[in-house]
Protein backbone atom coordinates (compact mmCIF):
# COMPACT_ATOMS: atom_id res chain seq x y z
CA UNK A 1 0.00 0.00 0.00
CA UNK A 2 1.92 2.91 -1.29
CA UNK A 3 0.16 5.57 0.41
CA UNK A 4 3.61 7.08 3.02
CA UNK A 5 2.98 10.30 4.68
CA UNK A 6 6.80 11.18 3.62
CA UNK A 7 5.99 10.69 -0.12
CA UNK A 8 7.46 12.96 -2.69
CA UNK A 9 4.25 12.75 -4.17
CA UNK A 10 0.84 14.95 -3.02
CA UNK A 11 -2.60 14.62 -4.01
CA UNK A 12 -6.14 16.28 -2.94
CA UNK A 13 -9.10 14.30 -1.92
CA UNK A 14 -12.36 14.77 0.09
CA UNK A 15 -12.29 13.76 4.01
CA UNK A 16 -16.36 12.53 3.51
CA UNK A 17 -18.65 12.95 0.49
CA UNK A 18 -22.85 10.63 1.20
CA UNK A 19 -23.18 7.59 0.26
CA UNK A 20 -24.37 7.63 -3.10
CA UNK A 21 -20.83 9.81 -4.35
CA UNK A 22 -18.65 7.23 -2.36
CA UNK A 23 -16.42 5.51 -4.62
CA UNK A 24 -17.26 8.04 -7.65
CA UNK A 25 -15.18 11.15 -6.31
CA UNK A 26 -12.30 11.63 -9.39
CA UNK A 27 -9.14 11.46 -6.99
CA UNK A 28 -9.99 7.02 -7.26
CA UNK A 29 -8.68 7.48 -10.74
CA UNK A 30 -5.52 9.11 -9.64
CA UNK A 31 -5.26 6.23 -6.60
CA UNK A 32 -5.48 3.71 -8.79
CA UNK A 33 -3.04 5.25 -11.36
CA UNK A 34 -0.36 5.55 -8.53
CA UNK A 35 -1.33 1.94 -7.13
CA UNK A 36 -0.45 0.29 -11.09
CA UNK A 37 2.23 2.51 -11.27
CA UNK A 38 3.60 0.95 -8.06
CA UNK A 39 4.40 4.81 -6.93
CA UNK A 40 4.24 6.07 -3.31
CA UNK A 41 2.04 9.26 -2.77
CA UNK A 42 0.83 11.05 0.66
CA UNK A 43 -3.24 12.57 0.75
CA UNK A 44 -4.21 16.08 1.80
CA UNK A 45 -7.71 15.44 2.65
CA UNK A 46 -10.16 18.10 2.69
CA UNK A 47 -13.53 19.36 4.12
CA UNK A 48 -16.61 20.20 2.56
CA UNK A 49 -15.30 23.66 2.66
CA UNK A 50 -11.84 23.64 0.88
CA UNK A 51 -9.32 25.83 2.87
CA UNK A 52 -8.78 29.47 1.79
CA UNK A 53 -6.63 29.73 -1.40
CA UNK A 54 -7.80 26.23 -3.08
CA UNK A 55 -9.06 27.85 -5.67
CA UNK A 56 -5.36 29.26 -6.39
CA UNK A 57 -4.44 25.38 -6.71
CA UNK A 58 -7.62 24.12 -8.58
CA UNK A 59 -10.51 27.03 -9.85
CA UNK A 60 -13.23 25.14 -10.23
CA UNK A 61 -12.43 23.78 -6.26
CA UNK A 62 -12.80 20.75 -7.22
CA UNK A 63 -9.97 17.54 -6.28
CA UNK A 64 -7.64 15.96 -7.52
CA UNK A 65 -4.70 18.15 -7.70
CA UNK A 66 -1.07 17.18 -7.39
CA UNK A 67 2.16 18.23 -6.81
CA UNK A 68 5.40 16.80 -6.46
CA UNK A 69 8.83 18.20 -6.44
CA UNK A 70 8.69 18.65 -10.60
CA UNK A 71 4.72 19.84 -11.14
CA UNK A 72 1.71 21.16 -9.35
CA UNK A 73 -1.46 20.40 -11.64
CA UNK A 74 -4.99 19.65 -11.80
CA UNK A 75 -7.54 17.78 -13.91
CA UNK A 76 -7.56 13.87 -13.81
CA UNK A 77 -6.81 13.69 -17.31
CA UNK A 78 -3.50 16.13 -16.92
CA UNK A 79 -2.62 14.14 -14.07
CA UNK A 80 -3.30 10.27 -15.02
CA UNK A 81 -0.76 11.33 -18.28
CA UNK A 82 1.88 12.87 -15.82
CA UNK A 83 1.98 9.68 -13.88
CA UNK A 84 1.32 7.55 -17.17
CA UNK A 85 4.69 9.09 -18.50
CA UNK A 86 6.88 7.89 -15.22
CA UNK A 87 5.84 3.92 -15.92
CA UNK A 88 5.53 1.90 -18.91
CA UNK A 89 2.27 -0.08 -16.67
CA UNK A 90 -0.06 2.61 -18.18
CA UNK A 91 1.06 3.96 -21.43
CA UNK A 92 3.14 2.29 -24.72
CA UNK A 93 5.78 3.88 -25.55
CA UNK A 94 5.58 3.53 -29.64
CA UNK A 95 3.02 6.59 -30.71
CA UNK A 96 0.18 5.04 -31.75
CA UNK A 97 0.20 3.21 -28.74
CA UNK A 98 0.51 6.23 -26.49
CA UNK A 99 -2.00 8.74 -28.38
CA UNK A 100 -4.30 6.12 -28.82
CA UNK A 101 -4.30 5.30 -24.94
CA UNK A 102 -4.42 9.20 -24.43
CA UNK A 103 -7.50 9.46 -27.47
CA UNK A 104 -9.01 6.79 -24.56
CA UNK A 105 -8.76 9.49 -21.77
CA UNK A 106 -10.15 12.30 -23.77
CA UNK A 107 -13.18 9.89 -25.08
CA UNK A 108 -14.18 9.30 -21.40
CA UNK A 109 -14.16 12.02 -20.06
CA UNK A 110 -15.51 14.47 -23.00
CA UNK A 111 -17.88 11.62 -25.57
CA UNK A 112 -19.28 9.33 -22.75
CA UNK A 113 -18.82 11.09 -19.06
CA UNK A 114 -21.14 14.32 -19.77
CA UNK A 115 -23.53 11.89 -21.27
CA UNK A 116 -24.30 9.33 -18.01
CA UNK A 117 -23.40 11.96 -15.86
CA UNK A 118 -26.12 14.23 -16.58
CA UNK A 119 -28.44 11.21 -17.20
CA UNK A 120 -27.15 9.85 -13.45
CA UNK A 121 -27.79 13.35 -11.94
CA UNK A 122 -31.84 13.43 -12.98
CA UNK A 123 -32.18 10.24 -10.81
CA UNK A 124 -30.36 12.57 -7.50
CA UNK A 125 -29.63 16.11 -7.28
CA UNK A 126 -31.93 16.67 -9.96
CA UNK A 127 -34.85 14.24 -8.70
CA UNK A 128 -36.92 16.86 -7.24
CA UNK A 129 -36.84 19.70 -9.78
CA UNK A 130 -40.26 19.24 -12.42
CA UNK A 131 -37.86 18.59 -15.41
CA UNK A 132 -36.12 15.94 -13.90
CA UNK A 133 -38.92 13.23 -15.43
CA UNK A 134 -39.91 14.66 -18.72
CA UNK A 135 -36.54 15.05 -19.99
CA UNK A 136 -35.04 11.78 -19.24
CA UNK A 137 -36.28 10.38 -22.50
CA UNK A 138 -34.08 12.77 -24.19
CA UNK A 139 -30.98 12.45 -21.39
CA UNK A 140 -31.48 8.76 -21.46
CA UNK A 141 -31.38 8.21 -25.58
CA UNK A 142 -27.95 10.47 -25.38
CA UNK A 143 -26.16 8.44 -22.62
CA UNK A 144 -27.81 5.04 -24.33
CA UNK A 145 -26.24 6.17 -27.88
CA UNK A 146 -22.70 6.52 -26.83
CA UNK A 147 -22.83 3.49 -24.12
CA UNK A 148 -23.60 1.13 -27.10
CA UNK A 149 -21.18 2.28 -29.73
CA UNK A 150 -18.59 2.38 -27.19
CA UNK A 151 -19.99 -1.19 -26.43
CA UNK A 152 -19.65 -2.23 -30.22
CA UNK A 153 -15.78 -0.68 -30.37
CA UNK A 154 -14.91 -2.91 -27.42
CA UNK A 155 -16.25 -5.70 -28.57
CA UNK A 156 -15.30 -9.43 -27.08
CA UNK A 157 -11.73 -7.70 -26.47
CA UNK A 158 -10.54 -7.72 -22.91
CA UNK A 159 -8.94 -4.25 -22.89
CA UNK A 160 -9.78 -1.15 -25.52
CA UNK A 161 -6.74 -1.93 -27.66
CA UNK A 162 -6.53 -5.38 -26.73
CA UNK A 163 -4.50 -7.59 -24.19
CA UNK A 164 -2.93 -4.31 -22.70
CA UNK A 165 -4.32 -2.36 -20.32
CA UNK A 166 -3.49 1.41 -20.54
CA UNK A 167 -4.42 4.45 -18.75
CA UNK A 168 -7.42 5.21 -21.27
CA UNK A 169 -8.64 1.57 -19.77
CA UNK A 170 -8.59 3.06 -16.30
CA UNK A 171 -10.31 6.61 -16.80
CA UNK A 172 -13.24 4.88 -19.16
CA UNK A 173 -13.39 1.81 -16.21
CA UNK A 174 -13.89 4.84 -13.77
CA UNK A 175 -16.54 7.07 -16.44
CA UNK A 176 -18.28 3.75 -16.72
CA UNK A 177 -18.77 3.06 -13.13
CA UNK A 178 -21.06 6.13 -12.83
CA UNK A 179 -23.04 4.69 -15.51
CA UNK A 180 -23.23 0.88 -13.50
CA UNK A 181 -24.21 2.43 -10.13
CA UNK A 182 -27.22 4.67 -11.97
CA UNK A 183 -28.04 1.63 -14.01
CA UNK A 184 -27.25 2.46 -17.50
CA UNK A 185 -25.31 -0.64 -18.00
CA UNK A 186 -28.11 -2.81 -17.75
CA UNK A 187 -28.74 -3.85 -20.91
CA UNK A 188 -24.88 -3.65 -21.94
CA UNK A 189 -23.56 -7.09 -20.53
CA UNK A 190 -19.93 -6.26 -22.60
CA UNK A 191 -19.20 -2.96 -20.72
CA UNK A 192 -20.89 -4.37 -17.20
CA UNK A 193 -17.87 -7.21 -17.78
CA UNK A 194 -15.59 -4.76 -18.55
CA UNK A 195 -15.97 -2.47 -15.66
CA UNK A 196 -15.74 -5.92 -13.73
CA UNK A 197 -12.79 -6.72 -15.28
CA UNK A 198 -11.28 -3.37 -14.10
CA UNK A 199 -12.49 -3.63 -10.48
CA UNK A 200 -10.88 -6.85 -10.05
CA UNK A 201 -7.46 -5.45 -10.82
CA UNK A 202 -5.62 -5.41 -7.34
CA UNK A 203 -4.72 -1.89 -7.81
CA UNK A 204 -7.82 -0.70 -7.84
CA UNK A 205 -9.19 -2.79 -5.29
CA UNK A 206 -6.10 -1.12 -2.78
CA UNK A 207 -7.39 2.46 -4.09
CA UNK A 208 -10.91 2.11 -3.29
CA UNK A 209 -10.38 0.79 0.05
CA UNK A 210 -8.14 4.00 0.71
CA UNK A 211 -9.95 6.21 -0.86
CA UNK A 212 -13.68 4.66 1.50
CA UNK A 213 -11.56 3.96 4.48
CA UNK A 214 -10.88 7.98 4.87
CA UNK A 215 -14.62 8.60 4.47
CA UNK A 216 -15.20 6.08 7.60
CA UNK A 217 -12.65 7.57 9.51
CA UNK A 218 -14.51 10.83 8.85
CA UNK A 219 -18.01 9.89 8.85
CA UNK A 220 -20.36 13.01 10.73
CA UNK A 221 -22.02 12.19 13.24
CA UNK A 222 -25.58 10.85 12.49
CA UNK A 223 -25.04 9.95 8.72
CA UNK A 224 -25.77 6.17 8.81
CA UNK A 225 -23.25 4.14 6.64
CA UNK B 1 -1.63 27.97 -45.86
CA UNK B 2 -1.10 24.36 -45.47
CA UNK B 3 -3.80 22.63 -47.18
CA UNK B 4 -2.14 20.55 -49.56
CA UNK B 5 -3.56 17.33 -51.40
CA UNK B 6 -0.55 15.49 -50.77
CA UNK B 7 0.06 16.09 -47.52
CA UNK B 8 1.56 13.44 -45.63
CA UNK B 9 -1.47 14.60 -42.66
CA UNK B 10 -5.31 14.06 -43.44
CA UNK B 11 -7.81 15.14 -41.10
CA UNK B 12 -11.77 14.44 -41.47
CA UNK B 13 -14.06 17.12 -41.24
CA UNK B 14 -18.01 17.72 -42.36
CA UNK B 15 -18.82 18.75 -45.86
CA UNK B 16 -21.30 21.20 -44.76
CA UNK B 17 -23.10 21.87 -41.38
CA UNK B 18 -26.17 24.08 -40.98
CA UNK B 19 -25.29 27.52 -40.18
CA UNK B 20 -25.86 27.34 -36.25
CA UNK B 21 -22.97 24.85 -36.06
CA UNK B 22 -20.43 26.61 -38.91
CA UNK B 23 -17.18 27.43 -36.97
CA UNK B 24 -17.71 24.78 -34.11
CA UNK B 25 -17.56 21.75 -35.74
CA UNK B 26 -14.39 20.19 -34.18
CA UNK B 27 -12.16 19.64 -37.20
CA UNK B 28 -11.24 23.82 -36.34
CA UNK B 29 -9.26 23.07 -33.52
CA UNK B 30 -7.19 20.24 -35.28
CA UNK B 31 -7.04 23.25 -38.03
CA UNK B 32 -5.81 25.69 -36.11
CA UNK B 33 -3.54 23.58 -34.28
CA UNK B 34 -1.91 22.42 -37.61
CA UNK B 35 -1.74 25.84 -38.61
CA UNK B 36 -0.31 27.31 -35.33
CA UNK B 37 2.79 24.52 -36.02
CA UNK B 38 3.00 25.23 -39.82
CA UNK B 39 2.07 21.36 -40.20
CA UNK B 40 0.72 20.96 -44.14
CA UNK B 41 -2.74 18.98 -44.39
CA UNK B 42 -5.38 17.43 -46.59
CA UNK B 43 -8.69 16.95 -45.77
CA UNK B 44 -10.98 14.03 -46.02
CA UNK B 45 -14.70 15.79 -46.13
CA UNK B 46 -17.50 13.54 -45.06
CA UNK B 47 -21.36 14.15 -45.79
CA UNK B 48 -24.15 13.91 -43.41
CA UNK B 49 -23.88 9.80 -44.27
CA UNK B 50 -20.79 9.04 -42.79
CA UNK B 51 -18.93 6.49 -45.47
CA UNK B 52 -19.34 2.31 -44.73
CA UNK B 53 -16.88 1.50 -41.91
CA UNK B 54 -15.69 4.74 -41.00
CA UNK B 55 -17.36 3.48 -37.21
CA UNK B 56 -13.75 1.54 -37.38
CA UNK B 57 -11.80 4.94 -37.35
CA UNK B 58 -14.19 6.87 -34.77
CA UNK B 59 -16.53 5.03 -32.75
CA UNK B 60 -19.35 7.56 -31.99
CA UNK B 61 -19.47 8.64 -35.66
CA UNK B 62 -17.80 12.21 -35.74
CA UNK B 63 -14.95 14.35 -36.79
CA UNK B 64 -12.19 15.07 -36.77
CA UNK B 65 -9.65 11.52 -37.03
CA UNK B 66 -6.13 12.33 -37.90
CA UNK B 67 -3.71 9.91 -39.73
CA UNK B 68 -0.38 10.00 -40.74
CA UNK B 69 2.32 7.83 -41.71
CA UNK B 70 2.78 6.70 -37.74
CA UNK B 71 -0.94 7.45 -35.88
CA UNK B 72 -4.48 7.13 -36.81
CA UNK B 73 -6.35 8.68 -33.65
CA UNK B 74 -9.61 10.40 -32.86
CA UNK B 75 -10.57 12.57 -30.31
CA UNK B 76 -9.92 16.58 -30.97
CA UNK B 77 -7.87 16.72 -27.33
CA UNK B 78 -5.55 13.59 -28.33
CA UNK B 79 -5.28 14.93 -32.10
CA UNK B 80 -4.37 18.37 -29.99
CA UNK B 81 -1.60 16.47 -28.38
CA UNK B 82 0.01 14.74 -31.21
CA UNK B 83 0.10 18.02 -32.61
CA UNK B 84 1.66 19.89 -30.21
CA UNK B 85 4.36 17.19 -29.26
CA UNK B 86 5.64 18.31 -32.78
CA UNK B 87 6.54 21.76 -32.12
CA UNK B 88 6.94 24.03 -29.67
CA UNK B 89 4.46 26.23 -30.81
CA UNK B 90 1.78 24.87 -28.84
CA UNK B 91 3.35 23.17 -26.12
CA UNK B 92 6.24 23.93 -23.56
CA UNK B 93 8.89 21.29 -23.49
CA UNK B 94 9.32 21.44 -19.21
CA UNK B 95 7.23 19.58 -17.17
CA UNK B 96 5.05 22.02 -15.33
CA UNK B 97 4.71 24.10 -18.16
CA UNK B 98 3.73 21.26 -20.95
CA UNK B 99 1.54 19.53 -18.38
CA UNK B 100 -0.49 22.73 -17.28
CA UNK B 101 -1.20 23.18 -20.85
CA UNK B 102 -2.44 19.38 -21.23
CA UNK B 103 -4.40 20.33 -18.17
CA UNK B 104 -5.94 23.17 -19.89
CA UNK B 105 -6.89 21.00 -22.43
CA UNK B 106 -8.64 18.59 -20.29
CA UNK B 107 -10.09 21.55 -18.48
CA UNK B 108 -12.25 22.96 -21.27
CA UNK B 109 -13.38 19.68 -22.53
CA UNK B 110 -14.08 18.28 -19.08
CA UNK B 111 -14.84 21.10 -16.25
CA UNK B 112 -16.17 23.70 -19.10
CA UNK B 113 -17.90 22.32 -21.79
CA UNK B 114 -20.69 19.79 -21.33
CA UNK B 115 -22.34 22.78 -19.12
CA UNK B 116 -21.94 25.01 -21.39
CA UNK B 117 -22.94 23.09 -24.66
CA UNK B 118 -25.68 21.62 -22.49
CA UNK B 119 -26.93 25.56 -22.11
CA UNK B 120 -26.34 25.92 -25.36
CA UNK B 121 -28.52 23.47 -26.66
CA UNK B 122 -31.43 23.92 -24.68
CA UNK B 123 -31.75 26.95 -27.24
CA UNK B 124 -31.58 25.19 -30.31
CA UNK B 125 -32.53 21.21 -30.90
CA UNK B 126 -33.73 20.95 -27.24
CA UNK B 127 -35.32 24.21 -27.86
CA UNK B 128 -39.13 22.54 -28.41
CA UNK B 129 -39.26 20.11 -25.56
CA UNK B 130 -41.47 21.21 -22.96
CA UNK B 131 -38.47 20.66 -20.44
CA UNK B 132 -36.27 22.94 -21.94
CA UNK B 133 -37.49 26.55 -20.50
CA UNK B 134 -38.33 24.96 -16.74
CA UNK B 135 -34.64 23.55 -16.93
CA UNK B 136 -32.65 26.56 -18.31
CA UNK B 137 -31.76 28.04 -14.78
CA UNK B 138 -30.42 24.83 -13.36
CA UNK B 139 -28.22 24.80 -16.36
CA UNK B 140 -27.63 28.60 -16.51
CA UNK B 141 -26.24 28.68 -13.07
CA UNK B 142 -24.07 25.70 -13.98
CA UNK B 143 -22.58 27.13 -16.54
CA UNK B 144 -21.94 30.82 -15.20
CA UNK B 145 -20.22 29.28 -12.18
CA UNK B 146 -17.71 27.35 -14.19
CA UNK B 147 -17.46 30.49 -16.64
CA UNK B 148 -17.09 32.88 -13.80
CA UNK B 149 -14.72 30.45 -12.05
CA UNK B 150 -12.64 30.22 -15.27
CA UNK B 151 -12.71 34.20 -15.38
CA UNK B 152 -11.70 34.97 -11.88
CA UNK B 153 -8.45 32.46 -12.87
CA UNK B 154 -7.84 33.99 -16.01
CA UNK B 155 -7.61 37.87 -14.73
CA UNK B 156 -5.66 40.00 -16.44
CA UNK B 157 -3.21 37.74 -18.22
CA UNK B 158 -3.19 37.60 -21.82
CA UNK B 159 -3.41 33.61 -22.06
CA UNK B 160 -4.35 31.27 -19.37
CA UNK B 161 -0.57 30.85 -17.85
CA UNK B 162 0.35 34.49 -18.67
CA UNK B 163 2.30 35.72 -22.00
CA UNK B 164 2.92 32.33 -23.77
CA UNK B 165 -0.06 30.98 -26.21
CA UNK B 166 -0.52 27.37 -25.72
CA UNK B 167 -2.72 24.01 -27.36
CA UNK B 168 -4.53 24.71 -24.04
CA UNK B 169 -5.73 28.46 -24.75
CA UNK B 170 -6.19 26.82 -28.57
CA UNK B 171 -8.94 24.36 -26.76
CA UNK B 172 -10.36 26.96 -24.21
CA UNK B 173 -11.05 29.35 -27.03
CA UNK B 174 -12.65 26.96 -28.93
CA UNK B 175 -14.71 25.85 -26.10
CA UNK B 176 -15.65 28.99 -24.93
CA UNK B 177 -16.97 30.28 -28.37
CA UNK B 178 -19.37 27.98 -27.83
CA UNK B 179 -20.67 30.02 -25.30
CA UNK B 180 -20.15 33.48 -27.30
CA UNK B 181 -22.14 32.27 -29.54
CA UNK B 182 -25.04 31.58 -27.37
CA UNK B 183 -24.67 34.81 -25.34
CA UNK B 184 -23.02 33.29 -22.53
CA UNK B 185 -19.88 35.19 -22.34
CA UNK B 186 -22.65 38.42 -21.96
CA UNK B 187 -21.60 38.91 -18.42
CA UNK B 188 -17.89 37.91 -18.83
CA UNK B 189 -15.88 40.46 -20.70
CA UNK B 190 -12.72 38.87 -19.52
CA UNK B 191 -13.53 36.02 -21.32
CA UNK B 192 -14.61 37.81 -24.33
CA UNK B 193 -11.68 39.40 -24.97
CA UNK B 194 -9.65 36.46 -24.42
CA UNK B 195 -11.82 34.62 -27.21
CA UNK B 196 -11.77 37.91 -29.15
CA UNK B 197 -7.60 37.27 -28.57
CA UNK B 198 -7.55 33.62 -29.56
CA UNK B 199 -9.37 34.60 -32.84
CA UNK B 200 -8.03 37.45 -34.18
CA UNK B 201 -4.92 34.82 -34.37
CA UNK B 202 -3.75 34.37 -37.99
CA UNK B 203 -3.90 30.90 -37.58
CA UNK B 204 -7.17 30.80 -36.47
CA UNK B 205 -7.93 33.23 -39.21
CA UNK B 206 -7.23 30.77 -41.94
CA UNK B 207 -8.75 27.62 -39.98
CA UNK B 208 -11.89 29.39 -39.94
CA UNK B 209 -11.87 30.17 -43.40
CA UNK B 210 -10.83 26.65 -44.72
CA UNK B 211 -13.69 25.08 -42.39
CA UNK B 212 -16.03 27.71 -44.17
CA UNK B 213 -15.18 27.59 -47.69
CA UNK B 214 -15.70 23.83 -47.47
CA UNK B 215 -19.05 24.30 -46.13
CA UNK B 216 -19.80 27.00 -49.26
CA UNK B 217 -18.41 24.56 -51.25
CA UNK B 218 -21.37 21.95 -50.61
CA UNK B 219 -24.21 24.07 -49.57
CA UNK B 220 -27.30 22.18 -50.12
CA UNK B 221 -30.03 23.89 -53.12
CA UNK B 222 -32.08 25.82 -51.26
CA UNK B 223 -30.30 26.51 -47.83
CA UNK B 224 -29.55 30.11 -47.31
CA UNK B 225 -26.34 30.86 -46.34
Amino acid sequence: MPIKPDAAIEITALQWVPPGAQGLVKDLRVRWALEEAGLDYRVRLLGGERPAGYAKEQPFNQVPCLRDETVQIFESGAILQYIAGKSEALLPRDAQGKYTAIQWTYAAVSSLEPFVQFRALLDVIFADQEWAEPSKPTFERFAQLRLQQLSDRLGDKQWLEGDRFTVGDLMMVTVLRIADRSGQLANHPTLAAYVKRGESRPAFEQALSDQLAAYREHEPEGVAA
